[in-house]
């Protein structure tokens, strides 16, 4: 009999007949004995409905009164939630982020936790209670309402899981946990029954969106087991938690990821002085764009080449800015290429395995696969390619790293 | 400069389009100097919206859920008004019912404000803030949210005006102001400049549903000075408060009020022995039929004859108690009519004036009118007659009593 923090997304409450099947799905483990706190998002279309009611007064609707106005959506679940759940002969009550309450500070649509208050959540919890709180939303020291910015409700089923000690924090989502790579990709991919923290934020920061990155963070952080589970079928998920001692031999790489949206861009022949990236990449920064890897080698006759890639929306942009730089430093020419994509092995066991590296690029080589771009970190390493070559390199990364095989095997 | 509480309804804040009209008028009101809170109520539809969504899960939704989802329609509404007030450079800033605090019982859906905390709100308008309140709701002392039963706008915004001993409550409405009688019926109707709270609830309860009573009997309990406007319209509206000593001779009668929806149920042949008419009337309000008048004439060789109205949609039902209570009491017979309606002639002036009853007799007697049945209060004397008289006997009251003149002169 454990303490679970469920968190159900907009496409599982969409309509009431899913709130009635996810309040039915909640009555079994509340039968099975479990102590249950659930986080819900708002009815999907229901936050874009509110946003365009905003919008039809004001462009950039002030961001205190935008939180008033979406937060609406999330309590619109709780309460229809309950009501099915009442519907079954199941006690619960609903909370609203300033009820339970979700201190956070006062940055409006994209506020951070500070404190929970998990008092009144245990107080029922120990009446036999199921707790639906709202999620996505707090309240600040001034009792202003806030928001956590979208995606944010798997935020507040983590911090949920920390304040209670909860055992498992579940994110039930449209897919049945995470995979080695792209199932639409590598036919073999197949569903992973564990994987770390680490792991986890490196896959959803290269394109799995599964899972919020800052949930991944902040269930490190406060080490609460995480799972991620599917809303409409059954199974087991993929559990994330800290490296697991207990596994004799990590895999040495647990996922590949990829990213069709890199373009990469190069300015050469810039002279080779201090403050010389600074430079280059300020103006970049200042008309808002983002950066993913860069790369700079080491130049010979007092200049050097420096490369780094954006995604593809902001690849024109980028280009212009980095005319106007070139013309400023004096340096040779600005080459791009938005016909990129990049791929990347993910696991902490290449920490403790030597030639990681070697093997990628082998697998890619044997393949005739021209390597653009090389960047690494301590769990992964990732290569810009062409992007024609995408699915035959995560193929073949995906078979050099015995991933094709199943887990008991690998 | 005043400071002044205005409650804008769901049909003048219904569109994006309509609070924007809204905001354009608070900003004028600010420009002249004028402290404001708004109180708003959702926007016309969505609290049904709301509705109909509990009603998919559940035919009677626990009640403390229902007030969680109904609540957001005003949150909705008090977030837009703001960014609305942005737009125009108008400093605003938003509370829910909980927010600001508003205390109430913990009687869910119908709940009764036991107490306001004007500290915020005071601060905001020290600062040259429009303060803009979520009407219809509050918070209980457990921290739950509550609603105030449908109307409750009106209740909230004279209960602000009241703890913040505010000038005067405005209530901005979709007429102009509180009428001598109906103007579809009587042509000459006029608007009336000034009426007392004793007035306003008797015509209000008569069927003039301009506002709702408890806001009216709020008011007068704690002498806040109410008007009705038009939330479209100019003008001065109707101004309701206590008695005004300063005018010498208030006006005999003030208004005219009627019903259309009254039947009418006769008992006769009841034995006449103390407690007969509980015996009579508590199954019928046992069956939730809510009785208006009741009229019982004294017997004569110990059995009397008992009259009483009620809404026409109950008169089947109303009948069918009756029949089982005759059969039980030995009464001679029942009988029916539900083609009846009630004419009061209202005015805090009649109870100075001998003679009003007999100048209302005759003047329905004048046009043959027959009256059926009578009822009498410190304030008010209604009659029942055939419906096909209604607007002959209003029109000939209107005259009687000298309504038809400009107010100066009557």
């Amino acid at each position: 009999m454990a303490l679970l923090v469920q968190k159900f997304g907009g496409t599982s409450v969409g309509t009431t007949e899913r709130i009635e099947a996810v309040a039915e799905r909640i009555c079994r483990f509340r039968r099975e004995g479990h102590d249950l706190v659930i986080v819900v998002s708002a009815m999907s279309g229901e936050t874009n409905r509110l946003i365009g009611l905003a919008n039809a007064i004001m462009e950039e609707p002030t961001p205190r009164e935008m939180d008033v106005l979406v937060s609406t959506g999330e309590q619109v679940t709780i309460a229809l939630l309950c009501m099915a759940l009442h519907k079954r002969g199941c006690d619960a009550r609903s909370y609203t982020g300033s009820q339970v309450r979700i201190v956070t500070d006062s940055a409006h649509t994209k506020a951070r936790i500070k404190q929970i208050d998990e008092e009144n959540m245990r107080a029922d919890l120990n009446a036999g209670r199921v707790v639906v709180v709202a999620g996505f939303q707090g309240i600040d020291e001034r009792g202003s309402i806030t928001t956590l910015g979208r995606g944010g409700s798997d935020t507040t089923a983590v911090a949920l899981a920390a304040a209670l000690k909860a055992d498992e924090c579940q994110i039930y989502t449209d897919v049945d946990g995470v995979y080695t790579t792209d199932p639409r990709v590598v036919e073999k991919a197949r569903r992973l029954d564990r994987i770390t923290f680490e792991e986890m934020i490196e896959m959803a920061s290269l394109g799995s969106k599964v899972l919020q990155i800052r949930s991944v963070e902040f269930a490190g952080k406060y080490n609460v087991p995480l799972r991620v589970l599917s809303s409409f079928g059954e199974g087991e998920g993929t559990l994330i938690t800290l490296e697991d001692d207990t596994i004799m031999e990590q895999p040495v790489v647990s996922g590949i990821a990829f990213n069709r949206d890199e373009a990469k861009l190069t300015i050469s022949g810039v002279p080779d002085t201090p403050g010389v990236a600074l430079r280059i990449l300020k103006p970049v920064s200042d008309a808002n764009i983002e950066v993913d890897m860069i790369v700079q080698n080491v130049g010979a006759d007092g200049h050097t080449d420096f490369t780094f890639t954006v995604h593809r929306n902001d690849f024109k942009r980028a280009r212009e800015v980095l005319d106007g730089v070139a013309r400023e430093l004096g340096a040779r020419e600005v080459t791009g290429d938005n016909k990129t994509v990049k791929v990347s092995i993910v696991g902490v066991g290449m920490r403790s395995h030597a030639g990681v590296a070697t093997r990628m690029f082998e697998a890619l080589s044997n393949e005739g696969i021209n390597i653009q771009m090389i960047s690494t970190s301590e769990i992964k390493i990732s290569v810009v390619i062409d992007e024609k070559y995408l699915e035959l390199a995560v193929r073949a990364l995906h078979t050099a790293f015995d991933l094709d095989k199943p887990e008991a095997e690998a």
